[in-house]
């Protein structure tokens, strides 16, 4: 398999505002050799998240910032293809942080195995992947539904609100979405959201007080900014906002002023409390089950926005930004 | 005792930006007579809160606005002087909503029964009233301390932040306080706080690493504004901000921004509440339990900072938000 070519996807340069393909370069090798205790690995998807954008600026984060020249870091899934390390045999099906190119090396540990089977792989880099987990531990630990309660989830056609609103169905609350075009709004309900809006920035607090008339108990926040704060003032007495992202702040070159209304923090006792998938993975085990069986069952499902070819990363990363993809965005790269 | 004169200051007009004492008139007219069911109460002390601001706001709040023309809604504590209700007897002492004035008509639940003797009145307006009941489960219930911890504690030589850092203390956490002034500093150090400084706005987040170079675990929240935001640039991973009061925006005319750093959230896995202390009424009795002790022990203290004379109220609150008063303000108006 080493004669064959590996193709990378590495940091060129580091934005400033918004990304875009001319932050990444292309290139081409062949594939690695692997020594005593490696495996090789040849990925089939390539997960495009937004955390990338806080993973290459050289800011405080919770993972050190990608360096200039070195491959891409992203989720993927791929297979053992050679392996001199016992606990991963050829045919393995592995998860992790695999990096943006064809091929990578890895020693136990810096991946997970996945049943891969009655399951499609690409599946593992959405409910089953980091997205469901963090829309898993995010929901259910942190937002901690209560039936009867009405949750609102933005960004709610992407993976992580998609599963985030089904999983708060499944407990028995009112669920509301929104998202950023018709067709995705028409996908929220057809997941059986109860309802879902086209958020317009100007009038995001008019359209929450519509769609959750009586307020919100829980929102789950994926977009910050603007929507945050009107979320904010359309929290209920002892609300709970669960932090998981905040896309719409990602590319500002200056750090952009917080919500204007942090006094209903006080009025209406509100807890708002972020945090980061990393921390849940060594709950993975209970998660998995849970969530195989609701893929299963057909009570969790999420969009899949699959692209062709490694070399169209650099722009398929950037229509993220833009709210351009239609549901969990992945490179095909086999 | 109906012959008697009754001062009362009502509410003359909102305040518009910072409140003065145009905001506030003095009424005069006779002590009020009780029917059957009702006690009359003679206040010996007025309690001078930052609550106060919101309070006459015609904005959403945690309580109905006090309207133009009706007596200043305040905590007081007084003395029964004539009751037509079994449950009040005269010579009982009481504290609850009494307002300012010299005499109110309660009936019983309006006003709770406290044990004045060892401990003299005015501390049932300070350590053992709302400040420390804010200050006790703000701190226990919301911050959650363990031992080693670092808690930041704003507006620290005020009756909550005394108490809550006396508290905090007590768990065996290290404490550092900020105050305005250097005298109210070496106040706290007194207290037995770790650590204090004089704030200064423009290099708050320089003075917060230079008493916290390690971080802070928990921040119980006075203040807002500025200190909020420097203060969540100081939060370690897993931090808890206990949003207490707000009292450098309580004033402003416009909704002011928030943080700027608020993707801090996320990235720190940090947690945010607000809370009320009227919801922690119906678990007085923990509490009153707990600091009879601590203040008998004089292992928790707050300094009182005492004018006399009902008609000297609107001056004296003004000083409040002018950080100008040193500790717990009371009217003394018998």
């Amino acid at each position: 398999m080493s004669a064959r070519e590996n193709t990378q996807i590495t940091l060129a340069r580091r934005p400033v505002g918004f990304l875009g393909p001319e932050n990444f370069a292309v290139r081409r090798g062949p594939a690695p050799t692997i020594g005593a205790g490696e495996a090789l690995v040849e990925l089939h998807y390539i997960s495009l998240d937004p955390a990338m954008r806080g993973w290459i600026d050289d800011h405080e984060s919770y993972l050190p910032p990608v360096e200039i020249g070195e491959v891409m870091r992203a989720g993927g899934i791929g297979q053992v293809i050679a392996s001199k390390a016992d606990e991963l045999k050829e045919g393995d099906w592995v998860t992790g942080l695999l990096g943006v190119q064809n091929f990578a090396v890895i020693r136990p540990g810096a991946a997970q195995i996945v049943p891969v089977g009655a399951i499609p792989a690409h599946h593992f880099l959405g409910e089953l992947g980091i997205p469901g987990l963090t829309a898993y531990y995010g929901m259910l630990d942190i937002g901690a539904p209560v039936a009867g309660e009405t949750v609102f989830v933005s960004a709610a056609s992407g993976p992580v609100g998609a599963v985030a609103g089904q999983i708060a169905k499944l407990k028995g609350c009112r669920v509301v979405g929104t998202a950023s075009s018709d067709a995705k709004v028409a996908f929220i309900k057809e997941l059986g959201f109860d309802d879902a809006f086209k958020y317009e920035y100007g009038r995001l607090s008019a359209q929450l007080k519509a769609a959750c008339p009586d307020g919100v108990d829980i929102y789950f926040d994926n977009v910050g900014g603007d929507m945050l704060e009107a979320a904010i003032g359309a929290m209920k007495n002892g609300g709970r906002i669960v932090s998981c992202g905040m896309i719409s702040t990602y590319n500002d070159t200056a750090p952009r002023p917080g919500p204007h209304n942090m006094s209903l923090f006080i009025i209406r006792r509100l807890r708002m409390q972020g945090f980061v998938v990393l921390d849940y993975f060594n709950r993975q085990a209970e998660f998995v089950g849970q969530m195989v069986e609701w893929v299963r069952d057909g009570k969790v499902r999420c969009q899949y926005d699959i692209v062709e070819g490694l070399e169209n990363f650099p722009q398929a990363l950037t229509k993220l930004f833009r709210s351009e993809n239609f549901g969990k965005l992945l490179i095909k790269s086999v």
